[in-house]
């Protein structure tokens, strides 16, 4: 039960401060309108840090992502039993999450009337910045690979100041691999914001680009799985 | 005594770097005159993190924050009889904490003769992208409500290096929560400063805008008790 | 063994973060692109971060850079007998991850027509802002000097939350010294990916400048060398 | 001797990686020309952040300044015995890594002319932004205050990760309190690069502007004795 309860308020916390920095950025009015790649990158990457936190706090090991739920538990690194309830509480929470912000930001919703204008899905969820099935399946695959990877090698990732590493971990990532999808990494940060954006009654909204939703929920898992198996033979 | 020491020069220590960089992104002829929201969340988050020190090696708990305090008594996180001392030290050192920013730029105070260009409340005190009572208090509330959970599971937030991630807390929660009313976050925090504004001798001041200060002293205070509350009932 | 697997995995993650910032920053379309100096050291930085915690993770000591190796190894800091491994791993590695950041950004590539738009080597290596031998070697020179002298001093690198403080010296080695050259600082890190833009099938590649190539080779060492030197005598 | 070797290579390396941002962001052609306040306030906290790494693993206590060594000497936390070497190392250390300064940025010396071009003291030394004698000193004094008093409230602040934490005190004292005069707070900081832009064969040189260096002198010894003093009565 605790690593339900876990994962379900750490990914809340991750994705509160994940989709507001996109809602923060893009809807009029706010006063963080505007805000370059960096400023995502620093509020996504702290978004994980604190998910960890209060995740490890309550009883998970702080995955937030069933990338590395399913790609540690393919190798051993972590229990078959508990990944229905991990992965239950990342996609509960997750929406949870995105929900909040619907309410946070509800007046800037209703000022920012297009999505040239900056009210889209892609407040809550990814979007390529050149559509191509292959290479933007790569590019989650890639980028979740390394991502996972660097995550196996940090050590006991939830104790003590860990967390600041993690954030940062994916800070960088987004740095520099983040441009050309604009790194998912994680099924549940993509899909379940998705759906929040798709079935609550946000004002002006538009198309929610289920035709995409596959991308960063695959390539994420088969980047954390490849992670892990190569972890798996190295170390 | 070292309660009311510790979260007097810790709150004054939050507010004269928190407030300063108010001044110092609004005010002409200043170096950082126009600087981001990024800027503004790096220096508020920064602020908090020396506070803590501060407070913390003075013998208080470095809650700089009336939300905090009150939340915590609630739920038995913290003892009523410190409540008084803590509130008082955190009310009078934001407002001495302003007072020394009042003083550092007063040759810019002068220089920048109007709202327009610079010179208005907003620098000491917060105020919404949006007005709307209802939103406005929800925002505060929400943000704080997420601040206080996650403080709560950070571990002993006051030793090592902890400090450090209460920062980045701050600072994340500006970044994705904070566009919608400037993240006050914390009754002292807006309280204090825009008395501060109200009484001195500042140059050029205009409206100091007490309409809105019930919204950053309730929703805080609302948010802090909500999310000890779910941490009393969860953990 | 575990020496060459570190340096080379450790270089992997360091190359394919920091020439992956090289890239998302100038390709077309990227949501990176036009992404100021300040991105670039950050970027840099911390993908020296996670190159040292997979790294020491994986067995060696996380130099992932000749100039360390060697710099270290002339005055007894390092064994001889471990360098070869070491840079071979260091080489290798650094090649494999541009090549990965080729894959990541490949429709990217093929958008941008010229170095004009932003496809050129310098996604990959390093450049002079204003060509002149003698300073660019002193420039790389210098800025490798401080930045082993101060590895030299931080305590292990490698280990708990160190390997932050050593990505945090390259970030701000990168906005001090980093303007006139680039801060290469390691020749594995230009050489490598030069290479790999030179023999990969990169859409609308250009030319590659091996004539500058000797500089971020040279340079470096000399300045590993010359810090270990001055560590010898006065420590 | 100890005390001399760290704070003069201590020292040295944080002028070399700050005086290093000044030339990096206003000379011609160099790669971060242009970059803002909030980069140079990152780069001169970390600047100082391995200059106390350096001078703390060669044996001294980290100062790196005047106002830390006088300031705690008056109040007893600091032998005026070693207050000498302490003050020569901070001098001479400045002054070489100032001159490093010169060398590695010769040729973007060379092409920038004139001070509106972004050749002048500046680089080296501070000025500030509204000349009033009176208030320039205050500035000085205030913002010393505030970063000598955490600094006595941070724990054994040149241990273990500590240095960051210092770095980052200095960081966001530059974003709140910086904007008026630019945060010397240090007299052999301002002191010793204004003597090298003096002397030494800097092309295209301009006035040293030694009429305001009595405000960055005196201000911060002034603001580092009331905060030493302070901490004495209240701790």
């Amino acid at each position: 039960m605790s690593g339900f309860i876990g994962e379900f308020f750490g990914t809340m916390v991750l994705i509160v401060l994940g989709t507001g920095c996109g809602a923060a950025i893009n809807l009029k009015k706010s006063y963080a309108k505007g805000s370059n790649w960096l400023y995502v990158t620093i509020a996504w990457g702290m978004a994980v840090t604190f998910g960890v936190y209060v995740a490890a706090s309550l009883g998970s090991e702080g995955h937030l992502n069933p990338a590395v739920t399913l790609g540690f538990a393919f190798f051993g690194y972590f229990p078959w039993s508990e990944v229905g309830p991990y992965l239950l509480g990342q996609f509960l929470g997750a929406f949870i999450g995105a929900a909040l912000v619907a309410i946070q930001f509800h007046p800037h919703f209703k000022e920012t009337k297009t999505p040239e204008e900056g009210n889209s899905v892609g407040i809550f969820a990814t979007g390529p910045a050149i559509k191509n099935n292959l290479f933007n399946f790569l590019s989650e695959t890639i980028a979740t690979f390394i991502f996972v990877f660097a995550l196996l090698n940090l050590g006991d990732f939830d104790k003590g100041l860990k967390p600041i590493a993690v954030g940062l971990l994916i800070m960088v990532i987004g740095q520099a691999l983040g441009g050309t999808t604009g790194f998912a990494l994680n099924p549940a940060r993509d899909w379940s914001p998705r759906l929040a954006y798709t079935v609550l009654p946000i004002p002006n909204k538009s198309d929610a680009n289920w035709g995409y939703a596959w991308v960063p929920m695959v390539g994420p898992i088969v980047g954390g799985i490849l992670a892990a198996g190569l972890q798996y033979l190295i170390k």
